[in-house]
């Protein structure tokens, strides 16, 4: 009877297992690459030294918040009743497998950063080829993990959970998975905050001693915190933004997954289909990224813009394929309204896109807005902020009013074009998020490909290359910044739809917790429901989750100043490390002789350990408070207060993290558009104002904005995970 | 029967003529002192006519808006018969009273600024007397021609208004009522948004050219841009917050008693309490609001510190006194579970007060997070920044957890504890507000009188004044932006908690709009009930106003994105207009010989003007946008789009502001710090990092802001009177 579905399924593995032999392969063909001179070489060897001490200090500290929560969920689950007994386990392989998409991410490109440099001292062509395919291997390892780790749990609970109905076996497999992202999202969260601190404490550091007091150029040897600085881009760029990534994408198709089985209770075939579908798009989309990245290639004499199109192809390519594949998975397994489900991944997509093309049109500095930006270097630093303060909260309107068209189509068209369907029209939200991820595999080796440049370009400062292959490395890095943009979009659009869809899994969770204390049956207004067959709206008239009941309105307002807190409470960590490395870096000037002149080679190594500690210092109250807080308001406003808090960050969280994203990356190019020579250049007046900007955009683009992304999913996946504590033990 | 509630009311009404009669005694006490010099009287002069040619300019312009929105309330309520025929002259006189608070308060204060200067050449204490008196005539006349609009319209329609059945016509006459705080909300946010406009383009633009460039100190008479900078100080300043508090003071009354009416329904002597409460209070506030302003003296050899606690004595007295006062009220009113009520009235003193001490925290140089960005100066413009930014951000969460804590236990106060007593919860939540802005008569007066202190020390330093008077005023100022702490507390948290009260005003309109296109039943679920006496609850399940309709979702969606949007759009808009300053400075520099040798007068009409220009043209696009925004969003999503718009709005607009305003005025003090000596004092790197700080944060605490209260409350007022429409025409 599921014969279609069980047949399609075995894709899910298989393509794991696929996509992690061509990381494989494209790493070891990276690998056969040369590391160049041997300066350059060891200075490759010092940034993968420092990242992986990085690395092993953040594992460490997360280990320990992994063994407390677990400690808590086996109390949960096993000595208070209130949580399923597979939970503690899922939790703890989403972490490891987010951690361990990281892990993999940087080791690669620590290793491709002295090869693309050296392939640029060939061609621009071979330097991307290197770039890429290594972005390539990350991309690949986070879908192919995430299929793994899914596929493997899908398999192991249908083993070993007994229920006589398979509808509901199938909905406490989808929610117990869900857990596993929980463990994901708080992995990511740690590399996020961590790394991102990391990174900018090193670079602003590294720029505000270096560049600013001692009038030497980026990236040069003789300044102390230049390596802490490439080893920044490794930990916060590639493994942070690897463990982000795994996150989403793995996010997406389990809370798809759970409403599909909520929404087909009474059909299990076609609850099936609807649980299978996210995961077999994913696979589909993964093989047809693999066709994508093959498709990345160039002439040997290209321009930038051959370059940038010869990306373009490669993204465009997978995802026209996705659209028409997706399609006839759909009409294979037989999906209900199956054109309409088709037509939500199909809105997916276009809404990542366009967001893409938002971020792009207010972040580059071939169009006004960041144009206008630096004009304002002219009449000095203040205005520059202002203007680009400004800008960045007016770009938020775009995206937002993309979301707010993409989630309502794609609602509507799954649902049916009727509103009241809501199991549908949810679903079709959770689908559209999966859709936009579907081609991540591609998206994200174009996404990675940046900071292996970046670094490439350090690498061939540091080690004195010529002029032309730093240019060629610039250029790769520019184009890195456009296909960051659409990356962004992608990782910020699929967010919002995910904690979207991810709301309806908590009213399951909810659900599930009041049967396990024995509450069968609710008492709504005159009417009594079964607990088991209650809707979403019979759970919202019953806990009274509407606008006008104060614990609703005071979780939003919790909520929105949740997302305002860690947001400040990551920029302050950002200036209060980077003041670190300021002393650092000011003490070595001034105690070690023969730094600057170049005859003596300043202590890399301390710099990186001052960035490590201050960032493993600074990320555990931010991080910590994304854990408690749900937890708290569950305990003390339920289950209504727990929908106002998600509700309230997941829309203040999600503007302000356009905001800060938009803003960040306007002022990094106006900076390099007046580095280009505008406005007067390199060391003008209008250049000092403009490296302000850009020094101020960098804690909002890369530590504050995209660790929001997380928080909004973090904090929901805790409140999905503590439903049985909300449940059983809130006060008011 | 309704004896007693009848011989109070006229409390109201003799209070408000009372209020006025002392706010024109104590103008004439103040016109009474000398203006000093001729060149003082100049001064004063120039700044007087250019406050009111820009004033004459504004209302102009909102004349205009005016008469369009009336001509579409008059096809509302004659053609189209979705509103009542009251709204369109309630809608006038709200915002011409809100106009003329303005003027009032900004006519007192050019009057005084000169004879504020002047006395303080005598003694610091009579310069505070000066400068305090006349700030009280702002407060009066605020608070005066608010109970005297509120009493004259209430007496009017409850001639007019026929109706059988005494209780619905008290709805009716509540809920029309309202439609005059949309008059005074429109008025308020094109105040704020244009005089905060026109004072920041002059003040950043006076410092940029003035300060930075050509190195002259501040208020210099060289500065061709600084009369308009005291010009601004006193468009933006005074006559911006007149009109703001205005709407705060009569839209938290009028919510309130729209709340009493619907709360008692079936108890027209109750309702009658209920519905004057809030108008007795705010009368008997006002009187020990002059008892207040009264007991501020303070020796003739007054430090710093005694002039606080004077002024400190007054408020204090004042709302002890409002507190026993409010008791006694409730009981002779005989007002249901009175106790509870008069609770929540001093919880929402409690609260205004904790906010304001919050505020004062975070902002002033006494306490750790104001120094901390003084000390960031030492690494630069970019730290101050990251850090202003960072502290503002996480200074949100204690008034937003004041806010909560508060807010629940008003609520639950007045509703005996229970959370299913709605209305009188959301009334308890109203009568909050509208203690917490009781004693605005004086609170309003030590607001007014800082940017009066402040005009006083640029008189005093164009006249050329000797350094002690500058001394004094510095010190009056300086007092000035203490007490403005405290009243943006009250400013913040009561818009936050009338914007609740709104929220149910919201619900009851759409009833009376439903009644009036003849839906006198409404299907919910299983049920019928009829609309007249739909409870709130039915009303939330009838729209399904739940947290998992997508309607309501992307509402909020839009009314966060509206928070920044409008943010981001006054930022430019100072940013542009300042440009304009800058420009027209420097051309002053380059063509007119002989300004900064002192020969030459600069050309300050022409500044003024540009200012003028700048904030005309800049100020309509944000204030048609908040205007237009919940009519847009109610007749495409509906009431339960609108719902999710006013909440998201509230939720992350009230976040932001409080964010912008901390940031600003942390930066402001901080700078003030330094130039007190800390980390280098004037002309030192510190410093030039501090100033640019400080010019950052002018249109984040001056503009964008405080704009923000207003911009919730009006887009909530937007929705109340439109109502109409949104229930006849919505779309999905």
């Amino acid at each position: 009877m599921l014969g279609v579905q069980n047949n399609l399924f075995w894709l899910v593995p298989v393509t794991a297992i696929i996509a992690l032999g061509f990381a494989w392969f494209f790493f070891k063909q990276m690998m056969k690459h040369s590391e160049g001179t041997p300066k350059m070489a060891e200075i490759a060897e010092h940034v993968r030294k420092g990242a992986m001490a990085y690395l092993k200090q953040q594992y460490k500290i997360v280990a320990i918040v992994f063994a407390a929560l677990t400690i808590l969920f086996i109390l949960m689950a096993f000595v208070w009743n209130v949580q399923n007994t597979w939970v503690p386990f899922a939790f703890l392989t989403g972490g490891f497998f987010s951690g361990l998409a990281g892990f993999f991410g940087m080791k690669t490109a620590t290793y491709a950063s002295a090869r693309t440099a050296n392939a640029a001292r060939d061609s621009l062509n071979k330097g991307l080829v290197v770039a890429f395919r290594s972005g390539a291997v990350m991309g690949l390892v986070v879908v192919g993990l995430a299929l793994l780790d899914i596929s493997v749990w899908y398999i192991v609970l249908n083993i070993f959970i007994k229920d006589g109905d398979p509808a509901h076996k199938m909905a406490i497999i989808t929610t117990t998975m869900l857990t596993f992202g929980m463990g994901a999202s708080t992995q990511a969260l740690f590399a996020r905050v961590g790394g991102g601190i990391f990174t900018k404490a090193a670079d602003v550091g590294a720029d505000l001693v270096g560049k600013i007091e001692a009038g030497i150029p980026e990236d040069d040897p003789r300044n102390p915190a230049t390596i802490a600085d490439n080893v920044g881009d490794n930990v916060g760029d590639v493994a942070g933004m690897g463990a982000d990534l795994y996150e989403s994408y793995a996010g997406s198709i389990l809370a798809t997954a759970a409403l599909g089985a909520a929404a087909f209770m009474k059909d299990t075939t076609m609850q099936a289909s609807a649980v299978f579908a996210p995961m077999i798009i994913g696979a589909v989309g993964t093989l047809l990224s693999i066709v994508g990245i093959y498709a990345v290639k160039t002439k040997e004499n290209a321009t930038q813009k051959t370059l940038l199109s010869a990306l373009g192809r490669g993204t465009n390519l997978s995802s026209i394929l996705i659209m028409i594949f997706s399609f006839f998975i759909l009409k294979i397994l037989g999906l209900q309204n199956y054109v309409g489900v088709w037509m939500s991944i199909v809105v997916g997509l276009i809404t990542g896109w366009a967001i893409g093309k938002e971020t792009e049109y207010f972040t580059s500095a071939a169009y006004k807005p960041t144009r206008n930006i630096a004009k304002q270097t002219e009449t000095g630093a203040a205005t520059v902020i202002i203007n680009g303060i400004g800008t960045g909260m007016i770009s938020t309107a775009f995206p937002v009013l993309t979301i707010v068209v993409g989630t309502i189509l794609a609602y509507l068209s799954s649902a049916g074009w009727d509103f009241s369907n809501m199991s549908m029209g949810l679903y079709g939200i959770g689908i559209a998020a999966v859709g936009m991820l579907s081609t991540l595999g591609i998206t994200l080796a174009t996404d990675a490909y940046g900071p292996i440049a970046d670094n490439a370009g350090g690498n061939a400062e540091m080690a004195g290359l010529g002029e032309e292959v730093r240019k060629r490395t610039d250029a790769l890095d520019s184009l890195g910044n456009t296909t960051a943009a659409t990356g962004k979009g992608f990782a910020i659009g699929s967010a919002a739809l995910t904690a979207l869809a991810l709301l309806a899994s908590f009213i399951e969770e909810i659900k599930i917790g009041l049967l396990r204390i024995g509450t069968i049956s609710l008492e709504i207004g005159t009417r009594v429901v079964e607990t088991s067959t209650a809707t979403l709206a019979d759970f919202m008239t019953y806990y009274d989750v509407t606008l006008m009941n104060p614990k609703v309105l005071m979780g939003m307002f919790i909520g929105a100043m949740m997302a305002f807190l860690f947001c400040g409470l990551t920029m302050n960590a950002v200036g209060r490390a980077a003041g670190a490395m300021v002393d650092e870096v000011r003490r070595q000037f001034r105690e070690i002789k023969g730094i600057l002149t170049g005859e003596t080679e300043p202590d890399y190594a301390r710099c990186v350990e001052i960035s490590t500690k201050g960032a493993q210092r600074e990320m555990l109250l931010p991080s910590l408070l994304a854990i408690f807080t749900p937890i708290a308001v569950g305990l003390i406003f339920g289950v209504s207060g727990v929908m106002g808090l998600l509700t309230g960050v997941l829309s203040s969280g999600f503007v302000l993290a356009i905001f800060m994203a938009n803003a960040g990356g306007s002022w990094d190019n106006a900076k390099k558009y007046i580095e280009a020579g505008a406005h007067g250049g390199k060391g003008s007046k209008a250049h000092e104002a403009a490296v302000i900007g850009d020094t101020v955009g960098d804690p909002f683009k890369d530590t504050s904005g995209p660790s929001l992304n997380i928080l909004i999913k973090l904090m929901t996946m805790v409140a999905i995970v503590m439903a049985g504590l909300t449940v059983s033990w809130s006060l008011l």
